[in-house]
């Protein structure tokens, strides 16, 4: 497949093209010092060429010097994921730990000479896919003597298409968008939506057991994964492409979550969905918040499997889907190829409203074919638009301190989880950032035995002095999560930065285990090291 | 809990009074004598006390003997689990390898201080639930100076039930009535009904990654496992309880499948069901087999989810149930505790009948509460019945070689694969067993993007040389699924019968990261060597 057109911001989350204009970044300074109830400036960007950028340390043979770089704009593109701090330093020029070289493999043999390469002489290996982590996932550590990035991006093709079984194999360089474009005219989907979609691949999908549309049922790219590529320092593995299997523990799952410590993922087949046609909708209006919540754990364990089963809590549906800011607002979806929706939704309403949910008949929206579900309006058009345009170039630099994290918990726990979080993270919050933070939550997928709460917090940094303060606040909500019971991540990965506390999360064993397996895939230790486990 | 009352029969799968009695057996043998075309006589059971057992090679300690005992019956009854082979050999009287002690730990410090034994005077440990493994999962190995089988049974405690998030905490050597029965009243269920339901463990049904009622969306008891504890000889391992997780690869996906090689797990939680009162079932007949199965497919890629999806060939349908040998027989059920199922049932039998299928209006059975679906009369009653009332027992010892493999495949590849393992297998069976000899397959679980294959085969075997012959029989049978794409196993496990070819199947570098994996958590090798993986 050609090589990407569109080439990645350096200080935004996507594409040059994404990149607000200075009117737009104007416009929202002006919101924000109206926000913070404090003058705000949108500081320059940084031209390229001004930036310093540390000499690279490797030389790069001349059989590898056709796809592996240490071009200038190459080594800066890729020295950040996509995370608030990370984007934050971009924007003030600052590119601390850049690759000394950028790979950008064509073939798999060409990959398999870099990644040789790098082991013979212990360079330190960062797989890239879209570079969107929001976990510090692509960063190059503090500790190496030198570093390769190996971009797959030009790994991107679509090597097949099953209409039978529904299942493609894709290169893992590909972009969400670059998969979807042909499978269009064949009445198919992938479907799988995360915020990162036009900008992030399958391979970090995988790798990072990205989170996609389905709130319910199939949630995590793991659920469409029938089998996996992965280069490794030691070789190939390559699992069968299977609908299903009891042989042992299943080599997918080593493979999906290793985040790019025990190899590099180059293809897999994805299980996939035929595009709907009948779809129902609704937003329903809740008083209270752990009311609507209970209402959520009524229709997902009554096992209807909406496509959309998605809740706001006051705060959060009156910043983002311009309710009152004392109402919950709960999204409900249905949707399917061959079958009429609108029973199901009913269902769902009807359960709704028995937990007290307010929503009138006119506004369930049922769409047998017609596009009558296309429409969506009033709150739950406010909020999906929201979600859709989320552009973290726009205010960043404007002093507003803003971040999210996310979890899993129990329904037997969830209350008292959701509290003791939003307790402690108030007093953090009020401490660091002073009165008037904004602290909210909403679910992005739930299950019969518990939801996934994804909370947003934000307010006035202190200019300067951002970095200690966002850590201060994250430390504190790595540590409420983890001592309620929680998970440090549903779908955004470990990273580097949620490294430490999910030690303490995981059975120690089971560290000890992907240790084992990561010296014998990677005896060198040089494949991303700090996420996940270290090599020792 | 106190300890199981019913005793393990040492010839048939199940309990003593599983056991069917002399006249059954009698009558079993006139049918088989006309099924074979020559007269075959009941064997007659030996005695407990006639049997020869080898001397047992260990000394068990004082502090130990409260709960590890060299008891002649109990080591007799644990020598063997449920295949036909072993079954067939203890009909004949014959144990070899039989455990030199078996261990019942009441407590987990009991069961820490077998394993530090064991673990210190490397004696192998042979890992055992039910004892209804038909893959050679819980037989002591040739080579060996000394094999504990340590038993669950006492740790058989339902530890706690959440109703809220509809999950219960239960220790492994829990069986599945004693699972289900404190469930019933609070109006919940498992609903994991594995063909050995009534005489295996959670821990076993963990530790194979059993697959149980539900024939689409959740198969296996992987999809139910919430969280799992599990003693290494390096140590405890457990898992934080989560409804969904994205932080690393899943530590419970590693425990899940592991087959006692890793670990012995004693504890799990498991997500529950709110027991069904909502059910719809039809059964619908198809003239073709592949007809059929192209309805199963579109039904299941319709996304439905019925609990039921069964297909049986003409030749399992005219066996099992009463149908004429010329019709494949579809069996659709749908189940819910809160929406009635009238609705999803006409979906799936309109679209059966797109597809050439074949039932009237009045053989739809839909019960919106009043019991209705339960009367399972005709072909799909006659199927259930064949199902359930399984007794390897009756037949033991009477020259009908009979037995199953079971696979999944995807579908653009199902004609072809179906069509090369029936070719194999009549030529293997023409030739080992002769003429007559019956093939049948049906599919007890189905995905959107492919079936798992159940495979019955049955002829006369030649006294005396059963083993030789089953061997050459399964060879092929394996060869033939491992060929054509599919997976040695769907459900089974791979235990010590299916090793070589699952040796094929995986990655050969999933297999080395197994192994160090294996190294971790249990150096000296101990756990049930021969499954799985070598220790080496």
């Amino acid at each position: 497949m050609a090589a990407r057109e569109e080439r990645r911001s350096f200080w935004t989350w996507g594409y040059v093209s994404d990149e607000p204009t200075e009117t737009q970044r104007r416009e929202a300074a002006l919101r924000v010092s109206a926000r913070l109830g404090r003058e705000v400036h949108v500081p320059p960007i940084p031209a390229i060429e001004d930036i310093t950028l540390e000499k690279s340390r490797i030389e790069i043979p001349s059989r590898l010097s056709g796809f592996v770089r240490a071009d200038r704009a190459d080594r800066l593109t890729h020295t950040y994921g996509g995370h608030r701090t990370e984007l934050l330093a971009a924007l003030r020029g600052e590119f601390r730990n850049p690759p000394d070289a950028v790979a950008h493999p064509r073939t798999e043999s060409e990959l398999e000479s870099v990644l040789e390469w790098c082991d013979a002489n212990r360079h330190t290996v960062v797989p890239y896919g879209g570079g969107t982590s929001v976990v510090w996932g692509v960063k190059v550590p503090d500790a190496t003597d030198g570093a390769v990035t190996i971009d797959l991006d030009n790994l991107n093709a679509v090597c097949e298409i099953d209409d039978v079984s529904r299942a493609g194999k894709f290169q893992a360089g590909i972009l969400g968008p670059d998969l979807e474009a042909p499978l269009r005219p064949r009445g198919l989907t992938l479907r799988h939506f995360p915020q990162s979609f036009p900008w992030s691949t399958v391979g970090g999908w995988v790798a990072t057991r990205s989170g996609g549309h389905y709130a319910t049922n199939h949630t995590h790219i793991d659920d469409f994964v029938e089998s996996t590529r992965m280069l490794t320092p030691a070789g190939w593995m390559e699992t069968r492409r299977l609908p299903g299997s009891g042989a042992g523990p299943s080599p997918d799952r080593l493979v999906i979550g290793s985040e790019g410590a025990l190899g590099i993922i180059t293809e897999c087949w994805l299980r996939l969905q035929k595009r709907p046609t009948f779809r129902a909708n609704a937003g329903v209006r809740f008083s209270d918040w752990h009311t609507g919540c209970d209402a959520v754990r009524a229709i997902v364990q009554a096992k209807l499997w909406p496509a959309n089963l998605r809740i706001l809590d006051p705060a959060e549906a009156g910043a983002n889907a311009g309710l009152d800011g004392e109402t919950a607002l709960l999204i409900i979806g249905f949707e399917s190829a061959d079958i009429p929706q609108g029973e199901y939704l009913k269902h769902a309403v009807t359960i709704a409203r028995d937990h007290g949910g307010l929503v009138d008949d006119d506004e369930l929206l049922i769409d047998d074919g017609d596009g009558q579900a296309g429409r969506r309006g009033g709150a739950v058009g406010a909020w999906r638009n929201a979600f859709i345009g989320v552009n973290a170039g726009l205010t960043n630099g404007l002093g507003l301190m803003s971040d999210t994290f996310e979890t899993a918990i129990t329904w037997d726990r969830w209350q008292e989880f959701d509290s003791t979080v939003r307790a402690r993270m108030r007093r953090v919050l009020d401490e660091v950032l002073g009165d008037g933070a904004f602290l909210s939550c909403r679910f992005t997928h739930v299950y019969p035995d518990g939801p996934a709460p994804y909370y947003t917090f934000n307010g006035a940094a202190q200019p300067g002095a951002e970095n200690e303060q966002w850590q201060t606040i994250k430390d504190e909500a790595l540590a409420a999560v983890v001592d309620a019971g929680g998970t440090v991540t549903h779908h955004h990965a470990v990273g580097r930065m949620h490294r430490p506390a999910w030690d303490r999360q995981r059975p120690e064993l089971f560290g000890e285990a992907l240790k084992a397996v990561k010296r014998r895939l990677d005896p060198n230790g040089i494949l991303n090291p700090g996420v996940l486990v270290d090599a020792g």
